[in-house]
């Protein structure tokens, strides 16, 4: 199993970070016209969503990792509807 | 319980579906130049980690939603490696 927790920890840290280039280049450039509105906004819902549900199962990993990836993935929606 | 597990579900449709009006508008717009090479980059090598977690832990619901992340994630990246 720790193969296994080893491989889950990097995994969740690779998907919650990797908002981060793309939030940077958002705001460094203003430019969001190929970036997909609609991605953001069911992406976004979504992480909203998988938040709750780490707080119903009292799950801190969930609620951690889904609070980064909601301040970021929503970081980059709102630039989206700014610039876009 | 059920609450918890209809919030989990409707989350995973909408985080793993989400990245379908993305390849969409990739593919139609063959413009990719807003999109970081980075984050999708860390992300589908992230999504595959979580596949292979999945796999470790013989759960259906991580092995699905991952393979079709996998396979949209995937082909952005690969989008904008062809177009960027």
């Amino acid at each position: 199993m720790q193969v296994a927790e080893l491989i889950g920890s990097l995994a969740a840290v690779l998907t919650t970070t990797a908002f981060i280039p793309q939030v940077w280049q958002v705001w460094r450039t203003k430019h969001t016209k190929d970036i997909s509105l609609a991605m953001y906004a069911f992406f976004t819902t979504g992480v909203a969503l998988w938040l709750a549900y780490g707080v119903l199962l009292a799950s801190w990993p969930i609620i951690i990792a889904n609070c980064i990836t909601l301040l970021l993935a929503g970081s980059v929606l709102i630039l989206k509807l700014k610039f876009g």
